[in-house]
């Protein structure tokens, strides 16, 4: 249940926007009574704050399933960083994009759960980068927070224009760009 | 006077939402008359689409003085591309992210506007991409036009984690990001 109000509400803030969605219209849309939706929630703010934070809570329960995986290569644990990502488009590019426009209407405190959560992720994206330079996989010339935040726009970026429906399918997509992050435009 | 306009809008946009911004509250905030907006703009949704339509026309316009001189290298004009849009953080940063979150709110018409002048950038930086190709500068088994929106995503990504005014300057972040797409993570 908890799942359908998230669906339901994502998709009513991305047509009318946050402001505009009362909670009547999320229960409406998906035919429940008020009480089961504050059963669940207490606010429409923290119900904005869920869908992001389950997320991105995911995506990091996932991302520790191969950080420690001694038998991957740095290169392999980007890749799978990336699909990781990538593959979630499908089902969540909606929520990510509701969240990040939507995201001032959280109060301070709920920010700031979020923040801690993606900041997370982020480093552990910076230790393979950092792991990478140690065993010589990588080089030790660049700044490993500034190459951590570009990897992780180009990955992130890509809800905004990629139909994981299209002609590329994400497995190449993200070889593409691992590929080009790793050896170079020049090869 | 039309830049005042623009200014102050963004500013209230990005505190209070498009939505909950009336066009008194954006003279009042700088302290003219109504009539002087409705002579620069016809609505507040015309004034949304200037503000982006602004920002990325002068990108635009700006790409266009380097884009075809034939002494620079492939890989120079992805850097000047990097740091044209880098550099107008500190400038447009805000904008940026007023257009992204408010969209919705413009008519069909005009995101099409905005769109193809987006698109024409794009298509200029994969230009880039394909000029270097040929040459030999890049590689060619990577898809020209997803590597474009790789590099694009990490550099229009920076607008919402990079402070201009914090440890590493603009040119300093454009180096790393070229110099790891260009040469690789390996070196």
């Amino acid at each position: 249940m908890q799942d359908r109000i998230i669906e339901g509400s994502v998709d009513l803030f991305d047509k009318k926007g946050f402001s505009k969605t009362s909670i009547q219209d999320i229960v409406d849309s998906i035919g429940v009574s008020k009480g089961t939706f504050y059963y669940y929630f207490n606010s429409k703010q923290e119900l904005l704050r869920d869908i992001h934070l389950n997320y991105i809570q995911n995506l990091l329960d996932n991302q520790m399933i191969y950080m420690n995986d001694s038998t991957l290569s740095n290169r392999e644990k980007l890749q799978k960083m990336g699909y990781l990502i990538i593959s979630g488009i499908r089902k969540s590019g909606k929520s990510a994009r509701v969240f990040n426009r939507e995201v001032r209407h959280l109060e301070e405190e709920h920010i700031k759960q979020v923040h801690a959560i993606r900041r997370e992720f982020r480093m552990n994206v910076q230790r393979i980068i950092e792991a990478g330079i140690k065993n010589g996989e990588f080089r030790s010339d660049l700044r490993s927070d500034i190459v951590t935040f570009g990897i992780l726009g180009m990955v992130n970026r890509t809800y905004s224009w990629y139909d994981p429906d299209g002609e590329v399918k994400e497995e190449e997509l993200v070889d593409i760009f691992i590929e080009m992050l790793v050896n170079g435009l020049k090869g």
